[in-house]
């Protein structure tokens, strides 16, 4: 069966789905994206993803696409044309094209944003075998650009990072800056020492994670300790946890950190719980 | 009449030149561009921008383009389908399109890169009336990513400062790093004091602009004396002239940084006459 994609109000085959070469985000990487989980057909966190997609926009002085309001109904009907089960709606707006290449932003009354979204499958996508074995993580200097609250394409450094890890014989990368972890390279980094949960302070370093705010939400409900700040990458490596969370990896166990064993290399108490916390709240209030 | 546009291998009437939605260049800035003046149709430092091509490939281990050989006829192409007299030729190389959103980067051996060539066409390019008054700039702090050296599609940044300019009255953006100047939004930058031309040295912090190699050999050539080093910002604001250059300015003078006049307000000496042995030899050695 081949995909449906959404591109600026068509329902298109994939292998019609096109933009111009003066795209925006084909030009100069001015786009900012979402993705959202499915499971079981419904939505996680839709209302978190929207709100950041609003942000980003605004943040970049980026116009809303004229279906902003449709975004529920155009997520739900890909869901539909697809028959998708278990695994994620990816959205990008872009600046959109003015028909040539120029640093200067088009006037938003002629010319209007792209929007583009496609489903991914992933069958049994909350039941990945990494969490219950853990993934392993490299570190790597963090050169990104200094806005990654803002969720842009500019996706190239942490795409290398990736290729770094796997190189390396891991799974993802952690990204350090000045001798702290900032990030994964498509995650948010966490801790655990003595019970309690260290992750970074939300500022411009780090994406403000969907899944972030709902796992420390889940966190503090459940009487867990939790505590945002930096943490260095020799912290993380004698932590007796490690995890990170996303949008599609949910929370994830990190067991090896550039090739230091966490604890007895096996998942911890406090990750696999907060998974289960987390997949069961974000379940119910699925849409 | 409407352009021409290299798309892949077809030459496409614009509104037909289209990527696909999972171009890699779309979804997460990965390619790579040159863009080469064109003077009375001719080309210009066509050699660099081809080498410099090279390079950025290699640096991110991306294929060359089936196309690669054939760069200077499909430019000469273009030159000839589109009447083009003086301009610029854009090309863009990305990863292309493996069908799907991934991080990791698709297997070379299946998915060929994406290989896009326009031409913009500026007549009277090279008699722009601001050489003869100069420019303004205003500076802003330099968050891009580190490594500039790359001439990636990561244009954001210098998209949104071109605009802050703009909103300040000002032509331009000179880029600050812990109060060094780095470079231009999309060229680089240049002081004179005492006779002295001074500018960055090369690194992963700038571009390696071809006008920038070809400016500087021929003001030594010329006797002038060169210094490759870090300037910062007050010390540009206390410089006798300044300037910038890149493929499509050639040589460009600048007059104000954030609201201080350079000298009396107009190019000095330098600069026009660096402008002028540039135009001179670069237009003897077009192709």
């Amino acid at each position: 069966m081949t995909r449906t994609v959404y591109v600026n109000g068509d329902y298109l085959p994939e292998e019609d789905a096109k933009v111009s070469v003066f795209d925006r985000s084909f030009l100069m990487a001015d786009g900012v994206y979402e993705v959202t989980s499915v499971l079981g057909g419904k939505l996680i966190d839709f209302d978190g993803h929207l709100a950041r997609l609003e942000r980003s926009l605004g943040e970049l002085d980026m116009q809303k696409p004229e279906a902003f309001d449709d975004l529920l109904e155009i997520h739900r009907e890909l869901v539909r044309r697809n028959d998708l089960e278990d695994g994620m709606i990816y959205l990008q707006v872009s600046r959109g094209s003015a028909g040539d290449r120029d640093f200067i932003f088009p006037d938003p009354k002629e010319v209007k944003p792209t929007l583009v979204l496609f489903t991914q499958s992933k069958p049994g996508l909350a039941d990945s075998p990494a969490a219950k074995t853990g993934i392993k993580v490299i570190s790597i200097e963090d050169i990104r650009w200094g806005r990654r609250d803002i969720k842009t394409v500019q996706l190239l450094y942490p795409s290398m990072g990736k290729m770094m890890a796997i190189k390396a014989g891991c799974d993802d990368a952690w990204l350090v800056e000045d001798g702290f972890v900032t990030e994964g390279t498509s995650n948010n980094a966490y801790i655990v020492k003595d019970g309690k949960i260290i992750t970074r302070q939300l500022s411009n370093d780090i994406l403000h994670g969907i899944t972030r705010a709902a796992v420390l939400r889940f966190a503090r409900e459940a009487q867990m300790e939790v505590e945002e700040r930096s943490f260095t990458l020799d912290e993380a490596k004698a932590a007796d946890e490690a995890f990170i969370t996303s949008a599609s990896q949910f929370v994830m166990p990190v067991v090896e950190i550039d090739g230091v064993t966490l604890g007895d290399g096996a998942p911890g108490k406090v990750a696999p719980r907060l998974r289960e916390i987390y997949l069961d709240e974000s379940l119910k209030n699925a849409i």
